[in-house]
């Protein structure tokens, strides 16, 4: 890697940035969520808010429920003991406990407002961020009891997450196997939660999701692929052709902390592979902004929404090109940590009402009004932009 | 309803459109498929076609199988006995009856090349569109047996198709009960085509889906919505506030057709008002087009593709609002079929390599290339453009 930047460089960017994102996550985005999410008839929270924070939807869906759990909780240990913050964590999890998670370690992917189910997945996503919600809200709570209750739920995952007909997924013949990189890439983040400090404990495991990663990460075409052979070979067709920038985006930065805190140089080198490369084939030169899906080939992704702009692709690459310019100095990371941050800053961030909007048509302009839905919630704004916080006021300490 | 158009406007109307609609299915949607859809080593038809028919994916997807059969059955059956259709139609029947349809009248939404299984959906729709393609099939090819296993087919439709638990889809207890207009619509379409002119057989369950059918029509706010509970009365949220003007539409014309031969009156009113109210909300008056979902109450529609730009909803409008005219003679329905036909015609079909475009943005610019995908085949293009040429070069005897 080259060298790091300066101690002049830095305090540039901190000027620069540091009171723009200070503001942003806490005049703008948490009030958000602290004014509009909690239910007051039933507890727990509700996560489908329109423009203005309205409830448009009361079905509250526990994706959503866990992330905003381990935000609240987070910023309660990392930020700021407020008491407000880990009363909010706690309504979640209440909710949670009481309603979603079911004594089979199975979460509810949706419930009705008082909390009667209306759906699981055949997937192991709300499980993971429930255990991410129960870990990081055991240590702000202090309810060590929880915590173990994570750590238990983290061994079943592990069992979960490579055959997903053990949470109901049936496989045909016909399927090639396959492994999809939000898997590994999320246990990578999850241990990380889940172990906290402790992440010694689960060295194998973090090997092995490492091991896993690595195997989507292809040098020939510089590509992140989705889905591989569970050899790390390309599967056919578009399945196998498809990329998700933003998710090999923040894969990178899951994968970035562990190399870091490992000290394991071939992973510090993919992860940073990881996310240059996403960027180069995601971000588009026409109208800019990050797509959510490509065709490796330059097909026609299959998805209808392959052309659209999320908030999250564009969240995980703020997040993650600071990183890399904090690791590297180049500035080919800084500059784009900078075109993401003004096109985000410009397009997604909403001065009226606060929190950002959610998806843009290609052109960048607004599709959708609501602030909160099924898959939109309170965590990867607030989560990207603490992030690049933290490193904006104090590198942790595991940066080199 | 006012009063059917002169003999001069029928000219008229047949001068401007009859060769055209002539032209674009024979000379440019059905040579597409023709050329490129079978699957010379392994038997069946690719569905995954790319702009110029080249195969992207070798995935077969059953509802197309199924949809193409049934087209050129009817084509060899309705406008001329050519082996060669007959012959295509045996090459999917062939390839669905051996791979795709399972002894408990299951049928694999896909399939890879060679017919291994891939896929099954916990829904009905491959099932309706495996026995469409039979019952066409069988009575193109004069095989009493097929006819025969379609009925029975049908028979078992009945039983699954108000509880989707029997086709594998889990109930939860926070899940309103509710009735998707997709299941009575299709139903109504499936008995039409199963039974063809021994529909009378068939009168108590087109009754009960003409029934079914107008739970979902509200004339107090002049929508017809695509879930509705099981009495008809709204639903809470954003499922019951949301529209598909595509398919109200095309719910509209196959309620039109069974209304006209039962000679139904409050039906035929019914049918025409699904169709006119749908447009009215769907047309999209900014930028033209219909829109894939529309939320009742102006609320964006949660699906990220909702302001895209559909190629079926425009087919299905074609249709439907030529017909509408056919029976009405009103300006505004004409007016409406003119809109849609210019649309339509500037903007999915393809001069170059013949079949349409399938998607568009809200702009009218298309954003995916193929023509052939999962959900798109040798369906909704052609069976739009017959139908319509249908009605221009002699009305169907059961038309007033």
């Amino acid at each position: 890697m080259s060298s790091p930047h300066s101690a002049a460089d830095f305090a540039s960017l901190r000027a620069r940035y540091r009171n723009r994102y200070e503001n942003e996550l806490f005049e703008k985005v948490i009030p958000f969520w602290e004014r509009h999410a909690p239910d007051s008839a039933h507890g727990g929270h509700f996560n489908n808010l329109d423009r203005d924070g309205a409830v448009y939807d009361t079905t509250k869906h526990m994706w959503m429920q866990g992330r905003l759990v381990w935000m609240f909780s987070k910023l309660y240990r990392a930020v700021e003991a407020r008491p407000s913050w880990l009363a909010i964590a706690r309504n979640g999890m209440d909710f949670l406990r009481k309603h979603a998670a079911r004594p089979d370690g199975r979460v509810y992917f949706s419930t009705t407002a008082d909390g009667r189910p209306a759906y699981l997945q055949r997937k192991i996503f709300t499980e993971c961020f429930y255990l991410m919600a129960l870990a990081e809200y055991a240590r702000a709570a202090e309810e060590p009891e929880l915590l173990r209750e994570a750590y238990e739920g983290l061994g079943r995952m592990w069992e979960w997450a490579w055959d997903w007909t053990k949470v109901g997924r049936p496989a045909y013949e016909g399927q090639a196997p396959s492994q999809a990189l939000a898997v590994p890439m999320l246990l990578l983040n999850l241990i990380e939660e889940v172990a906290g400090e402790d992440f010694g404990t689960y060295r194998a495991e973090a090997d092995d999701c490492i091991r896993r990663t690595a195997l989507h990460v292809h040098a020939d075409t510089r590509c992140v692929y989705e889905a591989v052979a569970p050899d790390g070979s390309r599967l056919e067709g578009p399945e196998g052709r498809l990329l998700t920038p933003g998710h090999a985006i923040e894969a990178g930065w899951f994968l970035q902390h562990w190399a870091q805190r490992l000290e394991h140089a071939d992973a510090q080198r993919q992860a940073l592979d990881m996310v240059r490369w996403s960027f180069e084939k995601g971000w588009d030169q026409k109208c800019e902004g990050l797509f959510y899906f490509v065709d490796a080939e330059g097909y026609a992704p299959v998805p209808l929404e392959w052309s659209m702009k999320l908030w999250w692709p564009h969240c995980e690459a703020l997040y993650a090109h600071l990183l890399d310019y904090f690791l590297t100095g180049d500035a080919a990371d800084l500059a784009a940590f900078e075109s993401v941050h003004r096109y985000a800053f410009t397009r997604f961030s909403d001065p009226e009402y606060g929190e950002w909007f959610g998806y843009l048509d290609r052109q960048g302009v607004v599709t959708h009004r609501f602030k909160g839905g099924p898959y939109k919630g309170c965590f990867h704004v607030p989560r990207a932009l603490w992030l690049c916080l933290r490193l904006l006021d104090e590198k942790p300490a595991w940066l080199a």
